[in-house]
């Protein structure tokens, strides 16, 4: 549909908001017309928050989690176990390791995963930083958890290679299996299978971390 | 899910863009980690977009449309038919009518319809200045284009009985019946009722505008 804009910077806000992505053009309109109607000041401060989140964020000098200061929330509380370093893609993963709960340990945001389709390299990524931080004789053991996809196991198998030098290092890669509350018989069968070869002790698989 | 954000900046921009209707919290959080990730230059014409279109939009002093004049391009085009008024609830509906090619009159916005569910009366809408246009001898007809919604109907009796005074005017209703390309097999009882009440000669039914 070819819409006419009754006006150009309704159209240019517009233009603005289908840059998002998955935000198409009629959604775009829907937002637009809606901040017209609020107050100025509610759309200046959604306009403030945007620059000043874009201007003033951090990256962890430690590891490269989102920040408000040089070094995270969860570098520098000592309450957590600074032996352990989960390796995630990106910010919503340690988001959403976070809010299992489960884990008490560091973090190491990559900032992708290796993607020829897509251009990145391992040269792109947080790798050499990981590396650097798994060097200290500090650190025991490396968690990978990475998405179970192709890529992911790429970049899974890449950092593997370039931490076997380590023998003071454990690195593991979180499980892989049916998803609790999925019944067997809607498991695909690459999943299931690997849940029978990767099967754990019964008394284990109810231990808590 | 109580999301714990890694930064206050971060978790400050998710809040701005929760409050859009339509967008939750974790799409709010997919939009801003974009936005993060764009250039700077991006990100400010973005904010400015929005800023601008708030603080500069004006609405059109005879129809109400949005406009980056006083008049708008509907109003200012000597090619449009002045004698025919269509009234509609909101922008958007101009913008739609524009699109299907049909009309060349002109417009009114009542920027809402009457609910006294949600507290809008007949005063907060625009239709004192509805009747002020409607009274000029040099306007013959009024098509009211609402919603065939219980308040869309409120507001087109509301309306009506304000014109009715004008015996130079001719007072329309957009047409409502099965949709084109409906089954009537799946056509609602009302729906399907009212069409066949409100039945055109058969001649009469592909005729344009």
């Amino acid at each position: 549909m070819n819409q006419s804009y009754p006006s150009q910077l309704l159209e240019n806000a517009v233009n603005e908001f289908a840059k998002l992505p998955g935000i198409g053009r009629k959604t775009a309109l829907r937002l637009v017309l809606y901040l017209i109607r609020q107050d100025k000041n509610q759309v200046d401060s959604f306009a403030e928050a945007m620059i000043k989140l874009r201007n003033d964020v951090k990256y962890c000098s430690i590891c490269r989690n989102i920040s408000d200061d040089d070094i995270c929330n969860i570098c520098a509380n000592p309450g957590r176990d600074s032996k352990t370093i989960c390796v995630v893609e990106n910010v919503k993963d340690v988001m959403v390791i976070e809010n299992t709960l489960q884990y008490k340990g560091l973090y190491h945001v990559l900032g992708g995963i290796i993607s020829p389709m897509e251009g990145i390299g391992p040269g792109d990524l947080e790798i050499d930083s990981l590396v650097k931080r798994a060097a200290s004789e500090n650190v025991e053991e490396i968690i990978l958890a990475l998405s179970a996809t192709m890529e992911g196991d790429t970049t899974n198998f890449y950092i593997f290679r370039k931490l076997s030098g380590f023998h003071h290092l454990k690195v593991s890669i979180i499980a892989r299996g049916v998803s609790i509350g999925d019944e067997l018989e809607y498991t695909d069968e690459i999943t299931l299978g690997r849940s029978i070869v990767n099967r754990t002790l019964f008394n284990d698989s109810f231990k808590s971390l």
